[in-house]
C-alpha cells in the first residue's frame, strides 16, 4: 500500500512556478494575489495564511483585503472591480462562503474571467464544461489532477468513481477527468447501492464531505482512493471522507488527510495566478 | 420487451403547449421561432421542413431564414443580431454545422441567451452544469428526459450509463440525468472494456454517433435502452446507435430509431420557444 503524499506534489508544482516568476520578473511583471476575506471565519484565516505562506515561498506578491462581515453586497462587489482594474493583481481568491446577507451568485460574477484563479465564474465554468483548457478549474479539483500527474498515474479509459456532485469538487473533477479520457461515474446521496458503484472504481474519488464515510466495504482490491475531505472526526481531529485505516487494508494506494489534497490546493492557487500573469506576456 | 414510440411524448408536449400558446395569444402574443439555416444541406432542410410542420401544428410563427453559404461570418452575426432585437421572434435555431469558413463558437454567442432555445450560448451551458433549471438545455437530451418523464420512469438512483461526450448530447444529457438524481457514468472511445461498463446501466443511452455499434453483449437482462444515434446502415436504411434486432432479445424496453428520441426534438424546440416567450408575460 503506497500513501500518495500531497507535499512533494506541492514542491514540483512550486518548483516549475520559480522559473515561470524569473521570466516574469525579466520583463519587469511581479505576480500578485489578492486574497479577499469577508469576516473572522477560523477556516478562511487558516486558510488565508497558508496561502500566504506559499506565495511568499515561490515569490508571488499577497494584498490580503480584510473586509467587515457587515459589508454590503455592492460594497464587496465594487471591491472586487477594483481589484479587477489593478495592473498589479492577476488573481483574485474570494473566500467562501460569505455571509448570508449576501448573493454569492452576484459576487462571483464581479470577478474578471482572467483573474478568476478559482474557476468561480460562468466564464471558467463553462469553459471547464465545454472541455477548453484555456480556463480556470477550481483549486481543489485541479489539485487532484496534479496529484494523479505527479505519481505517473494516468487515468486513461480507467473507472473513475466520484462520490459528490459539488460544483466545487464533485462536477468539475468530472469534467477534468472526461478531458483526460476517464470513464467517469458521479455518485451522491441519492445513488442506490453505493457500495457496489465504488467498487467498480479503479480511481475512488471521496468527494462527499462525510466523516470516514468511505471504508473497505467500497473498495474493491488495489483501487486507488484519493480523499478531498476535510472533516473533524468525533474527537476532534482532522480527518477525510475515507476511514483511513479501514481503506489501507484493500487499496493499493491512498491520499493521506492531512497531508494529502489539501497540501496541493494553495500551489494551484500559485501556479493559477502566474498562469494569469504569464497571459500578459503572451 | 416495450417499444418506446415517441410520438405519443411528441403529442402530450404539444397539447400542453397549445394551453400556452391560447394564454399568450390572450395577451397578444404570438410566438415566433427564427430557423436560420446556411446553404442547402439535404439534412439542413428535412429538419427545417419537420420543424416548421411541427411549428404550424400547434401555432407558432415559423420565420426561415436562408442564407447563402458563401456568406460572411460577420454578415451572419448580424443577421442573428437582428433576430436578438425582433419582438416577435422569441426562440433562434440555428442549424449546425455551419460552413468551414465562419467560426460557429463567434456566431453560436451571438444569440441571446434568452432566445437560444437550443442551448448553445454559454450562458445556457453554464447554467446546465450548475444546475440552474432556468436555462434551455439543447433538444436532443431535452427530448430523452421527456421521454422518461412521459412513460413514468424515474430515474432517481438508477445506473445510467451514457455512451458518448459530445457537447450537443452526451454532456447536457450527463448533467440532466444528475439533476434528476440518477447515478451516471459517461464512456467513450478510450473506455476499457465498454461492453462491461455498459452491462452495469439500468438505463443505457447510445449517443456515440456509431451505427448499431450497441448489440445484446452490451446490455444486461431487462435494461432500457435510449437510442439518441441517426445514422445510415450498409443499405441506405435509417438507423440508430443500437443494433435493435439484438437488444430487442434481451431489453426490458427500447426507443425505436426512427420513431423514437428524434421523433420528439421538434416538439421540445416548440415547448422551448413557447416558453421564451412565456417569460415575457412573467
Amino acid at each position: 500500500m503506497v500513501v500518495l503524499k500531497g507535499k512533494p506534489v506541492a514542491d514540483s508544482i512550486c518548483d516549475k512556478i520559480r522559473d515561470n516568476i524569473e521570466e516574469l520578473t525579466n520583463k519587469g511583471i511581479e505576480p500578485g494575489l489578492a486574497i479577499v476575506r469577508v469576516g473572522k471565519k477560523p477556516d478562511d484565516i487558516y486558510y488565508e495564511s497558508s496561502a500566504i505562506k506559499r506565495m511568499e515561498s515561490v515569490g508571488i506578491r499577497v494584498a490580503s483585503v480584510v473586509l467587515n462581515e457587515n459589508i454590503s453586497e455592492s460594497a464587496l462587489i465594487t471591491k472586487i472591480q477594483e481589484l479587477n482594474y489593478d495592473d498589479g493583481i492577476h488573481g483574485i481568491l474570494l473566500l467562501m462562503p460569505l455571509p448570508k446577507h449576501i448573493n454569492s451568485e452576484n459576487v462571483k460574477h464581479a470577478i474578471a474571467p482572467e483573474k478568476d484563479i478559482d474557476g468561480l465564474t460562468d466564464e471558467n465554468m463553462c469553459r471547464l464544461y465545454a472541455g477548453d483548457k484555456d480556463g480556470f478549474a477550481p483549486c481543489t479539483p485541479s489539485a487532484v489532477m496534479e496529484l494523479l500527474e505527479y505519481y505517473n498515474i494516468d487515468v486513461t479509459g480507467k473507472n473513475v468513481v466520484i462520490v459528490g456532485r459539488s460544483l466545487v469538487v464533485g462536477k468539475p473533477l468530472l469534467m477534468l477527468m472526461l478531458a483526460k479520457n476517464a470513464t467517469v461515474t458521479v455518485c451522491h446521496s441519492k445513488t442506490e447501492d453505493l457500495k457496489k458503484v465504488c467498487r467498480q472504481a479503479d480511481i475512488l474519488v471521496a468527494a462527499a464531505g462525510r466523516a470516514k464515510m468511505i471504508n473497505a466495504e467500497y473498495i474493491s482490491e488495489n483501487a486507488l482512493v484519493i480523499d478531498v475531505g476535510i472533516n473533524q472526526d468525533e474527537n476532534g481531529n482532522m480527518c477525510g471522507d475515507a476511514d483511513y485505516e479501514s481503506v489501507c487494508t484493500k487499496a493499493s494506494a491512498v491520499t493521506p488527510v492531512p497531508g494529502g489534497i489539501g497540501s496541493i490546493t494553495t500551489s494551484v492557487l500559485a501556479k493559477h495566478t502566474v498562469e494569469a500573469a504569464l497571459k500578459l506576456i503572451d
